[in-house]
């Protein structure tokens, strides 16, 4: 995957996003299960999550969770990719992902 | 304090209480400073948080805080009080506030 593809998508610098950001994107159901998702089995494209939602909608939860640090998009043929940024997550707010996501139920309906 | 002026004000119950709804009323610079304020010096009436805002705007602040089960507030005479619900908090999203408080900046201006 050539670097250059990752421009095809806007992505905040980790030292950009405020925790307010991350706050926001993490207090959804949807957004903490498409990030559980990508932790358990690793890299995706957005069509394969299963959410049973509105294009439209999916689309609003990737943008919500890609603006706030949390996972980058790239094209890769038809597909767009997505990947957690859990790293650079846990140089920033240590810990803060895993808090919530323990706290949080595994909403994953049908699973 | 009769326990009866509680109910001037509506309060969820902390098992009501939503882990979106603490994420979003946390998600907030002003509402985190508001809850260091009380952590730090104590129950106080909402007029004396120096947050140098529209009446309208503290008083949102405060429902957010209130409706996620982060404070209880009561009325003392012509003042509204507010406390924090932090023991109820801790004994439902163990760590949680405090996490987000040290991660956070102290957003305290003029402090």
């Amino acid at each position: 995957m050539p670097l250059g593809r990752w421009k095809s998508v806007d992505h905040p610098a980790i030292e950009d996003v405020a925790i307010d950001d991350v706050l926001h994107a993490l207090a959804d159901p949807t957004r903490r299960r498409i990030v559980r998702m990508l932790i358990e089995e690793g890299d995706r494209p957005c069509g394969t999550f299963g959410l049973g939602m509105a294009p439209s909608t999916i689309s609003h939860h990737f943008k919500a969770l890609r603006n706030a640090g949390l996972i980058r998009q790239f094209d890769s043929g038809r597909q767009r990719m997505n990947t957690l940024r859990l790293t650079e997550l846990e140089t920033r707010f240590p810990g803060l992902v895993d808090s919530i996501l323990a706290l949080s139920e595994p909403e994953r309906p049908g699973r």
